[in-house]
């Protein structure tokens, strides 16, 4: 377990107000460039970023030429010794008592990039409430949670090639959508969002061997705000029997800063009540859930405050069930928690369930919504609140553009 | 169109022998090794491999560094214009005129490595045999091919990490089935395989814009043998609604050689005949399919033969198909045919239909099988028959290890 670090400070001002997500006790990491230099990695603190290879560089961090990538494959490979001694070495730099030349770079300047090179990509459904509502509108109430459900956390294979950062226009998909004869050639017109925690794993393991839930827990580096954009009317129509496929592939929006299961652990707690009992290999030791407000705003207005502590299976037990086939799992795979809703209108983490399908349309800055239009931008935000600190993740955002078809069709 | 090559013949006798995969028209691409050394690209010909970073070396290839890399992405990244050249160039140095100095290794001393680093690899299910089969055994002769299934090639995306080369053993996986009373904890007792063709894509696209079918023809570098390997208890629990996901996670077999699109030119024909209209962006210019005899066998014993001509959707149909909602597509994605089956039992690609889900066990060796045994070998072997050479894919072989569990379940 971490030490407590409950009222440290930082020489960065900025860093200590109320309501900053980057306090000292946070150091999420990211990967940025300011004007025309090369992508490298920075730790967000206050309203500025550490520049780690320029550290690197002057002494100030062991030099291992990791911080020099364009992505945090190389450095979250070394694992995590490495990981808790860089954290603790940035805490003691960036404390009252640090080092005020530190190489920073104002936030306001720098843009931010993909923290990692995604691996691959999972997507889990790991909400009960989220399940349970979807599974309403697409097979009816009594259908509506999978048997298997309450036993596995079941997910399928996201595509890791459509996942950018904050801040990358999303495109409308076209599509086929199910018509009154046969298949309809269309612009998406049930587009969504859904909002979920992303899991980053820092380790590999070896194909043919099971992961403990223990030991995947141990994999996990840190955690990303998730958008998973999805076609709805696309859905419908291909989903069955192979699982959601197109109406995925449109875009998944990440959040730019990985903040550290480090920076989580004084939030653990526990997730949903149990309906039965798992199996042994699902089985944790301690909780694998954080006590962090979720929540996601359209056009600046706010849409839903939920809290990741209504989540039933965490990502530890999720890693657990992506290995337990035998498949190996890769530094740099990305685990999409699941959509994440609370039991009311106002905790659901998609449009599906907050209109019912689309039935009961909300109102946003005095206009109805029942999917996203053009123009619209979905923003997800998170943060754990300490005493006198909060753990932020940062905004993540994505604004949808019009279809297009150059194409005959 | 390539020009016509038959009659063609190369000083390597080996290569001109009747029903030797690897003749001069063919010349697959490979990674091999020797020895202690690293791996690197080379070429089938006959019973021997064309050593292409000894080429470089010696100033027989235009070097560009490309086939000393320990897979063929980086050569493939190239483009069309460059695969072209090097044929062309091979074709020269190979042919009866050519360099009997060409440095070459015999195959029988070379370890064949995976040909490519997988980017991303997506199993389609494009035959009507196999989707219909296999439909009445999960869900009954009403609903066996799904109402879209004609309409779009369906398909989900797998596991990249788990796509191991021809000859590495697979592990029969642990997992959870269907239980009396709710899930029971197991080795998989229905291990099948699944004959397919994996395309290779060999150019990226950009996101948010389709990929024409003539386009994605395009795009194809070749085709490699493929076994996807599937536990049909652990599906039957786990798939639905999000597709199948560890039951295919154990491991995918490719073959090591990837016979290109300009071998099997000559071979190009139709598919089957189709039900419907399709929609535009799924119409080809021309057939996406080959004549191409493919089968499976176990233990030695000849159990399937069919041919790719019975598919439904093509390589081409698929890679416009998963990129018509904007998603990227990456050089090295690989992308699976689906189970190959043609209408009589012993033209199928999976044990789950020979034996109609376990029912009518076959016989191997004069030993009863209804699904793969441990200590099974499972071989996947194509050729085209051109007139006086073939182009074959060489093995693509898995043997079955006995499920471990050392962790307490």
């Amino acid at each position: 377990m971490p030490k407590d670090q409950t009222g440290l400070r930082s020489w960065l001002a900025a860093a200590n107000e109320e309501g900053c997500d980057f306090p000292i006790q946070n150091l999420p990491y990211g990967v940025f460039s300011v004007g025309d230099a090369a992508p490298t990695c920075g730790v967000a603190i206050g309203d500025r970023i550490v520049d780690l290879a320029a550290c690197e560089a002057r002494g100030l961090l062991e030099a291992d030429g990791t911080f020099s990538a364009p992505q945090l494959n190389d450095f979250i490979a070394l694992g995590r010794p490495r990981w808790e001694a860089v954290r603790a070495r940035l805490t003691a730099l960036l404390a009252e008592d640090g080092d005020r030349d530190l190489p920073t770079v104002a936030m306001s300047a720098a843009r931010l990039h993909l923290p990692i090179r995604v691996s691959e990509f999972t997507d889990f459904y790991a909400s009960r409430n989220h399940a349970f509502n979807v599974g309403v509108l697409f097979r009816g109430p009594e259908n509506a949670l999978p048997p298997q459900w309450t036993h596995m956390p079941i997910g399928y294979n996201g595509r890791a090639s459509s996942v950018v950062v904050s801040g990358t226009p999303i495109r409308r998909p076209m599509g086929q959508v199910r018509g009154e004869a046969g298949p309809e050639w269309t612009a998406c017109r049930r587009l969504d969002l859904e909002l979920e925690l992303g899991a980053i794993v820092g380790a590999d393991s070896v194909m043919g061997q099971r992961i403990g839930v223990d030991e995947a827990e141990g994999m996990i580096f840190g955690y990303v705000l998730l958008n998973d954009w999805s076609a709805r009317d696309i859905q419908a129509w291909e989903y069955q029997p192979l699982g959601p496929f197109q109406s995925k592939a449109l875009g998944t929006t990440i959040g730019p800063w990985i903040v550290t299961q480090a920076a989580l652990e004084p939030f653990r707690c526990a997730g949903a009540p149990r309906d039965n009992e798992i199996l042994p290999y699902l089985r944790e030791e301690r909780p694998g859930f954080y006590d962090l407000t979720i929540g996601w705003t359209m056009n600046g207005q706010q849409m839903c405050r939920t809290n990741y502590n209504v989540m039933y299976w965490s990502s530890a037990q999720q890693i657990a069930h992506h290995g337990v086939s035998g498949c190996p799992m890769r530094v740099g795979d990305l685990l999409g928690s699941g959509t994440i809703s609370g039991p009311a209108p106002d905790q659901t983490g998609a449009l599906l369930e907050m209109t019912e399908g689309g039935k009961r349309p909300v109102m946003v800055h005095g206009e109805p919504r029942s999917f996203i239009e053009d123009g619209d931008e979905i923003g997800l935000y998170a943060h754990a609140q300490g005493q006198g600190y909060r753990i932020g993740f940062g905004p993540c955002t994505g604004r949808i553009l019009p279809a297009t078809d150059d194409r005959p069709a």
